[in-house]
């Protein structure tokens, strides 16, 4: 049988998580070959605790020992894009966590890196792996829904206490994380949102920066995408509403689809509105709907997916469902909401301005304030990671 | 037992079934003494209908032959204001239907007059008599859920065929109508959302004019409030969507709760969550949730609670459900959306600007193109009145 060897930069919250899911075999071909941080004691007891696998303080070895064929990159969202080409530039295959980086320019550079070495690109889009969500795609691809009209996703349920924030020096910081809610918890949402319905063109948007809690990020946003169709995206999330809602809703010229709880709800018209609304001569019709229901009936695949999907797409050339290519729509989306709630403006996505957000983020970051850290108990909760329904 | 003569200015849509009800003794203590439209046509089968009621062509001439004690005004938004100041300057308590008037100056004015006429001045926010809505707003008085934080109504339920907007020559006009959705069909939504959850001081809005029909004015808005204690409000409202939504969310610091489908759910934390927030150890916490359901069992009162409430309110001072006063709070959202969208730029509520809406509004009806009517097929569909789930 063929084995992918993995070496995995950074082993905190979530590359811990990765490397224990790799070294206790959950990954079929994937072989934990290496794992490096610059903290020792993380290197120490990695070290102490697996068998057989080589532990380095510096990345930069860890590329040039010929020990991993692909890299796992799960350190803060800065260092993403600098690493990934590195490993690149070194022939290696690269899964990087999510989001991609902290601005569209980097990204924009990762990817150029990426193509240039013909290698298997990955991101951690592990919400892609939810069922509901590849049903609601499939719906949009298909037409089940007809022309898309509106999406609005109230994901609300992203709650953190003040704790959580001060767990970390660079967490909620701008030099530090570069972002809040938008750059850490919504990516995965953002990211389903334009998978699912597609890149807006424009995008207005309202981020409250410290609202809920005392951090320099905003910890609140509520975006409006607008389509040239004419569609438009309503997306609202936050880290200060407890019990906080996670309701998507996409209605299209043939029915209306809502994900919530664990449940997919189609209502679907046998006609299509954009015909009946110009030849019915009712003015307040009302029509019968085919309705349909689908069940989250298991688990989401998650992290462990996304592993095994990268070791395939590496061993046996699987299609990837997050293609790390993928990650510049996400962080597009992101980087205009911030741009447009910092300019108080509409600001284009199809021709973004990046260099206006990097100096924007510049000025920000410049400003950012040191920060100490309290307490580390953001470990250990890996059920997190599914889909909070 | 006392009796209160009633005259009804305009026996269209409206106006008619409202002399339906009170001609048919639906409304105890009311009595039905005069009616008036300009249309002959709608007189003379009033006169042939109805048995001792007066019929008048001209309103001024209903208001001085002191054959009514009370009047409702039952026109085109326009005339609300200055019919309902002539009403009161000749002692008559008023009635009117909503919206309040199209601009937040006229109804000003409006409200003046009342003031100085000291007779009972009520508006047909019919809404309100809605069990849940009652329900909700008792809670948020009460503080059951804490400081309010968000709220977000999904209003996509006010779907309207092209031939509904070809149904009359004014609607859907600047000038015959003054607005789309926002004018006609959401003012019930916009009012319960201030009545409940208090006015914003700023609002944001996108409105799309004849975006999914044939007409001038918006099909559909998107708009957001601001309140000086940090919470937010989104409000979404359309008339090219089926099947549309009927789903108000809020948010407290001390839980949740959302009205969809004639159900309100209620989910409450044991301490507020802005204490906890501070002094929870975890980053990740979960709550014990207390979930209570309430369920709308009968029909709302609607038009007839209201017209009830407003003879109840002139005989034996009962207290109005929906004092016509409050018509400036939701006509000053409205028309704070409108100015918002226009101009492209946060507006301010508290201190609205109502001269420059008048102005920008001005030009847009200068530039309103007339309109030839088709067929008229609005009537009769008494239940779409009623809170639609």
């Amino acid at each position: 049988m063929k084995e992918l060897n993995i070496g995995i930069i950074g082993i905190g919250n979530m590359g811990g998580t990765h490397m224990r899911n790799i070294y206790d075999g959950k990954i079929p071909g994937a072989r934990l070959a290496a794992v490096c941080d610059i903290d020792p004691e993380k290197c120490e007891k990695a070290a102490a605790a697996l068998d057989g696998v080589a532990v380095f303080g510096d990345y930069k070895e860890m590329l040039t020992s010929g020990l991993a064929d692909a890299v796992i990159i799960a350190v803060p969202h800065y260092l993403h894009p600098p690493i990934a080409k590195e490993a690149f530039q070194h022939g290696l295959h690269v899964l990087t966590e999510k989001p991609a980086g902290v601005s569209a320019t980097e990204v924009a550079s990762m990817n150029e890196a990426a193509e240039n070495s013909g290698k298997v690109f990955g991101i951690m889009w592990n919400q892609r792996t939810n069922p509901l969500f590849q049903k609601a795609r499939e719906f949009m691809k298909n037409g089940v829904l007809g022309t898309p009209k509106r999406l609005v996703w109230i994901i609300t349920n992203w709650y953190r206490t003040q704790s959580y924030y001060n767990s970390g020096t660079w967490r909620a910081t701008w030099s530090g994380e570069g972002g809040g809610v938008l750059l850490n918890q919504a990516p995965h949402n953002l990211d389903l949102w334009q998978w699912i319905f597609g890149m807006p063109d424009e995008i207005s948007a309202i981020c409250n920066e410290g609202k809920w809690h005392n951090i320099e990020v905003e910890d609140e946003a509520i975006i409006t995408g607008y389509y040239s169709n004419g569609a438009t995206a309503t997306f609202i999330t936050s880290t200060g509403e407890y019990p906080g809602t996670n309701r998507l809703e996409i209605s299209g010229s043939k029915g209306k689809m809502v994900i919530e709880k664990g449940v997919l709800k189609l209502s679907l018209l046998d006609q299509d509105e954009r015909e009946f609304c110009f030849t019915e001569s009712e003015g307040f019709p009302r029509y019968q709907l085919n309705e349909l229901e689908f069940h989250q009936t298991e688990p989401e695949a998650a992290h462990i997916g996304i592993l095994k999907n990268f070791t395939n797409a590496v061993l046996y050339g699987e299609e990837l469902i997050a293609p790390g290519y993928d990650g510049i729509r996400e962080i597009t989306i992101s980087n205009a909401a911030y741009l447009s709630s910092w300019t108080g403006k509409k600001v284009s996505v199809k021709n973004f301005d990046s260099s206006l957000f990097d100096s924007l983020l510049k000025e920000k970051i410049d400003n950012s304030k040191p920060k100490v850290a309290e307490c580390s108990n953001a470990e250990g909760q890996a059920c997190r990671w599914q889909t909070n329904w």
